[in-house]
């Protein structure tokens, strides 16, 4: 059993000034006690990018049309998203997950070993009516989810990251984390992709009334799911769940992969010990999900893009925490004098 | 000419809710319209590690002995530091340049193409007592700063960094800054690798008192440069000035590289249009340095260690900026639907 003191003894013998490398060296030390190793390792990274279409789309919450999602996905597959630059920068391995993709019934993606289609519906039902998704519906998403965690595992992926599309989806989880948190949706409400005022007051609306439609159901955690989540929501939740199982780290993007965590989080609150925040979203409620569950990210670029482009930004930093408690010279070794 | 409306349509046309990428398009224009290319290039990465000893370091003001300058040059040329770590990461191609260390009489440091003997002294005068340099001195190193920047170009570089190596720095930086800004030096003065809070205070009064006995001296930015300043300091700034001709951006690192930027910046004010600010170190006087640089860095890890560190975690973001500017599909060519 490795010790935070022994991880602790490894980074001040390092020809450093002890604390000089700030986060890397918390981080370091986190990814070592994790991994149980003094060298630990960061250099085989996967993002996981769950897709899926939601019903509550069609409340005019978004300012881009439902099949946005759908022609996304193939721009993922054909490489040419702000996704696929960051992770062929990065040699990311980008994995696409439809679980719940409304496709053109003319249009099939085409098949690639990075392109998966485990669809538990072709999209969620709209929540301002009736419950996004059924009990066995949510836990096919969720099982999803676990598998490509055990996946990673078995291919020997040192870091995971999670990234999302989904028109809609910002207000899936403004509605999701709202209701976690008990807090009033309108704060956790924010532009997603760019709703102008008008439109945000609009969507407000809708997820205000969405929430007292199924006040009576918000029993527990997985209830709030089904009444209000999205596919991807899900399987990002049990992809979390499982890491926390399998010890295998798990970098968070923004607002929507935040609410998958913070739901993951209250199901089981030891899987917080595998979570790495990327960064800080412009979208408004991702602060308040991130003050509720204490996290610093990396990151402050203001970005609102989703994707897992965040990730793709912050998994080279872990990378470096990795790379500087695993390789760095010692004092003794490189001959430099400690403190006077 | 590629002007910033160009740019500006570019970056909508990309597959994204338009500025949705934050800080990252601001910094792809950026790159954009120095190169004046809408495919701008940061894949070709250098940093420039700068070292030298200081006269000022026999004044009690660092928790290190001086001959640690010389021990981590060595270090750079073996791989074993931070800074070889994350060069090693990321591709960044790492010159250190000797503009002035103090080497024991048995010592010479190894010849490589990698590390560049100039020193212009054994080490600066301590500036206690007397100038830490003549002008002859400082032009020398400044000419060997701009003489860098010169090769960075011819080698093809995108990018260019700075890093620094002195025992003894963070004093002639808070002294050089305290001159330039007209500031108390006390509020430049911080930890550098570690001070305690004696040697802190001690290290305010050393500093208070030289700039005191040079005071009728400081009347230039170059004379203060003379007085107050270390080689390191100077090359950095004649690599910056140099740079701002060739149109060849430039990396900054925390407190010290931050001074030699705001002296080159009081010679020729246009230099700042090359510039970009790694991120803010924990070293006080950074964030008095930044506020009057108005730059705003692109990571705050609470680093203070210095050797371009910051620089080389940064410049993967540079590259990203340059990459999606350069590679991402339009909503045209992706088939993607923009807003309604």
């Amino acid at each position: 059993m490795i010790t935070h003191a022994q991880i602790q003894a490894a980074l001040n013998s390092q020809t450093k000034p002890p604390g000089s490398l700030g986060k890397l060296e918390d981080l370091g030390a986190r990814l070592a006690y994790i991994q149980q190793s003094l060298q630990p390792q960061a250099s085989k990274k996967r993002i996981i990018l769950f897709a899926a279409s939601h019903g509550i789309s069609a409340e005019n919450v978004s300012p881009y049309p439902a099949e946005v999602t759908a022609q996304m996905v193939l721009n993922f597959i054909q490489g040419g998203a702000a996704i696929n630059v960051l992770c062929r920068q990065h040699q990311i391995d980008l994995h696409v997950a439809d679980v719940g993709v409304h496709f053109h019934p003319l249009v099939s993606p085409p098949a690639t070993d990075h392109f998966h289609s485990h669809p538990v519906r072709s999209g969620t039902r709209n929540f301002a009516h009736e419950p996004a998704m059924t009990d066995q519906e949510a836990y096919a998403a969720l099982a999803t989810g676990r598998a490509f965690a055990r996946q990673a595992q078995q291919d020997g992926i040192h870091l995971t990251g999670l990234g999302e599309m989904g028109i809609g989806n910002t207000s899936s989880a403004a509605a999701l984390s709202a209701a976690l948190l008990n807090l009033p949706v309108a704060q956790l409400t924010g532009r997603g992709t760019g709703a102008d005022p008008s439109m945000l007051e609009h969507k407000r609306v809708v997820l205000a009334r969405a929430l007292e439609l199924h006040r009576p159901l918000l029993t527990s955690p997985l209830a709030k799911l089904c009444c209000l989540g999205g596919f991807e929501l899900a399987a990002m939740t049990g992809f979390i769940l499982e890491c926390a199982q399998l010890r295998l780290p798990v970098v968070l993007d923004g607002f929507i992969v935040t609410t998958s965590a913070l739901l993951a989080t209250q199901m089981q609150p030891e899987v917080s010990s595998i979570l790495f925040y990327s960064h800080r979203s412009q979208e408004q409620g991702h602060s308040i999900l991130l003050e509720h569950l204490q996290a610093q990210p990396l990151l402050d670029l203001q970005l609102r893009l989703g994707e897992g482009t965040g990730v793709a930004l912050a998994m080279p930093l872990l990378e470096s925490a990795a790379r500087l408690l695993s390789e760095m010279a010692t004092f003794t070794t490189a001959g430099v004098s400690a403190k006077k």
